[in-house]
């Protein structure tokens, strides 16, 4: 993909001004909510709910700090921002159903280099059917910057909230972690080795599923589906952006409970497993730190088992405790390890 | 007010880490609107509106682009980021209700300087009777940004757009306009000065109105109250955020209509006509390209004028016409001059 093409069309944001940009970057974006009344061109958008409660979440990436163009294509970037954005949504039980997106961009960006992003963002809008209705595009003094804010909806009685995990609930898991953060591995050593030798042609094939994991995460709308096809309300539930350990501590600080978690049940997937033994580093680590992956971690009464089971695509991996048995890691060893979180801070 | 004061107990937001600084800068926000189920904390706020629909506005400020800490405190900072996107909600004939607010800092920034710019949101969620209900904090390699996205409520019908003035309708605007782009100008003209004598102590008595234009707008709520306390709906609607000849504009192209506008109507403070003898400026030209006063500008059918002639505060500027009359300014000299944007561009 070209990431910042000069061709003879290539525009320059300055000749454009405000308005064009946004008109040209908007203009194919169609809307699929009925929820949708005015979108992106008024000073505000119109959403019009009945009988839902509304979800609002935000979040903002700075290029340098979230994300490296170096090995970010700009279209994976907007599709990952918007995913990113509704998995925050999905966590809380709901359905996502419009998006704003602000954007500042320093003058080494071009049109084309912003519709790249933009493709990826309407990319995600289309397979998560979710409207684009606003947003605002500026100029910064240095690099890419992306905040997003997503919007949706959810029955009242239907909303998980991170504080409602109760002692000898279930800790399930959705598909595997760890796998994005290898893939970030995996870029960054490709790129060392490019700046060495930039002839270099790097053979990625093996892993595949891993930059997959890094670069087009997706969000668990699914199990959301899942969820409600089911009639399963999780007690609490997050996302993992940060890393399972940092996202546990979440559920057991806001519940006051404590957990064991075991470290056999972990789900990771096998190209993480041989990725990890050619670095030399440990699986688990990973999956407690690692982040990004967008899955979802949440807690089920026991009654509710033999639904879970129904899906193939989630696994318990412990069980909520007593608070004063402490956020703990069983290892295959059977040692209790009390989980530190170790997750991504941005500061 | 002290900027970035570096005391004993001055804090390093990479100590604290992004939950910490997060709680740390919202703790003693409280909420006022019973729609606000659930706030900051969570993956995403909680927000329920029964009968009305939802209106979504959003705004990104980035340091060294649309705002120069040198002469803008921290606090007046986030006190105007927050009145420049009630603004648009407002001008939708709309009342807010929630705000996000995401921000990214740089290392130059510590905790302290933090609650400067908190302080001055919280103020103006305070004054306004607006809820902060989520947001994210992160680092940036340069500089600060603010991302803030304002949600308000209105009864469908109530709502006003930008497309719906008619021929004949009167062009109304709130209180006084241009005052806010002179009082950019003087604090240039002063910061200048100091660089060339920072021991030189400028006296700023005479222009207090100009700055605080400038420092601290106030978005026209009061305004909305009264359209719906006189039964007035405007057939369209706009803020002043880019200055009136970018605004009307707006309201003629999405309306397709023309407008004939006078210029011996346009509503001037005092201090900004003596600062425009001082400054060697045209206070009409000021009026129309200078931006940031967070007045309305809208439409009424001519049936409203009795209604809106209660309001002091209002002033009739010119009426609606068929577009093939173009949008004129009407000179003192009787003289019909095309009006052609040169609001404030961001690129």
């Amino acid at each position: 993909m070209k990431k910042d093409s000069k061709t003879k069309s290539s525009k320059k944001l300055t000749d454009l001004g405000e308005f064009e940009v946004i008109n040209q970057l908007t203009k194919d974006f169609i809307n699929s909510n009925e929820s949708t009344v005015l979108g992106v061109g008024d000073d505000a958008a119109v959403i019009d709910f009945n009988d839902n409660q509304i979800l609002v979440s935000t979040d903002m990436m700075v290029e340098g700090v979230h994300f490296d163009l170096a090995y970010m294509p700009l279209k994976h970037l907007g599709y990952k921002a918007v995913v990113s954005n509704l998995s925050d949504i999905y966590s809380m039980n709901g359905i996502c159903t419009q998006i704003t997106v602000s954007i500042a961009v320093s003058n080494r960006f071009n049109l084309e280099s912003l519709e790249e992003l933009y493709l990826g963002i309407k990319t995600a809008c289309k397979f998560y059917k979710v409207d684009l209705v606003g947003g605002d595009t500026t100029s910064s003094t240095k690099g890419l910057i992306i905040s997003i804010t997503a919007i949706g909806k959810a029955k009242s009685k239907a909303i998980v909230k991170r504080n409602g995990a109760k002692i000898n609930d279930l800790i399930v898991v959705s598909g595997d972690i760890g796998s994005a953060y290898m893939g970030l591995q995996v870029l960054e050593r490709e790129n060392e080795v490019f700046k060495v030798n930039p002839a270099n042609q790097p053979d990625l094939s093996d892993y595949t599923y891993l930059l997959k994991r890094q670069l087009k995460p997706e969000a668990r709308k699914d199990i959301i589906d899942f969820f409600d096809k089911n009639k399963v309300i999780p007690t609490s539930m997050i996302d993992i952006s940060d890393g399972l350990s940092s996202e546990i501590m979440h559920i057991c600080k806001n519940s006051d409970i404590g957990c064991d978690i075991y470290e056999e049940k972990i789900p990771l997937s096998e190209e993480l497993k041989s990725a990890c033994d050619e670095f030399k580093l440990h699986p688990t680590t990973i999956a407690l730190s690692g982040g990004e992956d967008y899955e979802l971690l949440f807690t089920i009464n026991q009654k509710d088992y033999e639904k879970i089971k129904k899906s193939n695509d989630l696994t318990v991996i412990g069980y909520i405790t007593d608070s004063k048995n402490g956020i703990n890691l069983v290892t295959k060893s059977e040692e209790k390890v009390p989980i530190i979180s170790q997750g991504w801070k941005s500061f």
